[in-house]
């Protein structure tokens, strides 16, 4: 670390480059674009990172980020509730309303099994996801965790577990992503796609 | 802008947008980086953020980066006392200093001549760069503003200045790539351009 910096700059570029994607060279570009910010824009940063801090919090009901006791999805009207959508993180809503083709419930289980770090149906949230099979008018359940090792496994475990009940349990396709060449896919996608064809 | 954040994280997404070099989707990971920071952790950030913004101030003498009244190379006794390096902002002492070429004091600018933009000689530190001349024992003044047009112009101009006093005014040679900023020198170029002052 270049010792041309004071040592304030210094510790902030340290904090910086702890942020994902963030190298030596851009926390020192934005520690200047913080020295040379005007009072009113660094406050009106560190109060938004704050009040993300101090506001956002899980859904009651289906764990998805809210400010409030029921986030915008659990709370909205128009939402067909005999759906619930099975995602492992946050992030899996924000995909699934960006595409827009979903207008049911969520359920975010807050991680994907894992035994090889100790992550097994206790750590997340599988009791929660029955309690709402059981209690709600659920027609269906869609099972929308990555398609990783952990996410397969976790679709798989989330099946069994939903085998007991009269539902209707699907799993979002394999295939080729849209509009991408034949020839970029990878021989596992291929394969899947052409077993599922339809 | 997804309307599945909460409505604060949008807000620090937006924040985080403006700054440089972070586009919408790297703005979202660091808001989510956020959010899964220990309390601790982003308290430690915040309060980087605000001691760089009421710690870091301009040396009296030099106009570097300072937390003191006097910077830490106007104050280190081992430095050259006879040379001053001319540069345009804080960002030029630090590529100087990286470099390791140079041990004497420097002159910040704080800022290039740019009629267009209605800078010319009076909106710079080029009166103190004057004043400095005639009180301390200088004996070379080395002229290392940025190799844009800007910074030629702002070159042409000190040594213009310069002329009166019994100096020796060189200016980095060009290793500098033509048209690029100090900022993005590599090393040996600098270390080559600084060997080379004419």
């Amino acid at each position: 670390m270049n010792t041309a910096f004071p040592s304030v700059m210094r510790r902030l570029i340290e904090e910086f480059c702890r942020m994902p994607g963030i190298g030596p060279r851009s926390a020192q570009r934005l520690t200047f674009h913080i020295l040379r910010s005007s009072p009113g824009d660094v406050e009106r940063l560190l109060r938004s990172i704050r009040d993300v801090k101090d506001n956002v919090r899980s859904c009651r009901v289906c764990n998805n980020l809210s400010e409030k006791e029921l986030c915008r999805v659990c709370s909205d009207s128009a939402r067909d509730k005999s759906k619930i959508c099975v995602v492992e993180g946050p992030n899996g809503v924000i995909s699934m309303e960006k595409s827009g083709v979903y207008h049911g419930l969520y359920h975010v289980l807050l991680g994907e099994l894992s035994p090889m770090d100790g992550i097994g149906p206790d750590e997340l949230k599988i009791k929660e996801l029955l309690d709402r099979v059981r209690e709600e008018e659920i027609k269906e359940v869609i099972i929308a965790t990555n398609f990783t090792t952990e996410g397969e496994t976790t679709a798989l475990y989330v099946h069994e577990v939903l085998k007991p009940f009269k539902l209707k349990v699907t799993r979002l396709a394999h295939g080729v992503p849209v509009g991408a060449s034949l020839e970029y896919a990878d021989m596992a996608t291929l394969q899947r796609a052409f077993e599922e064809r339809r």
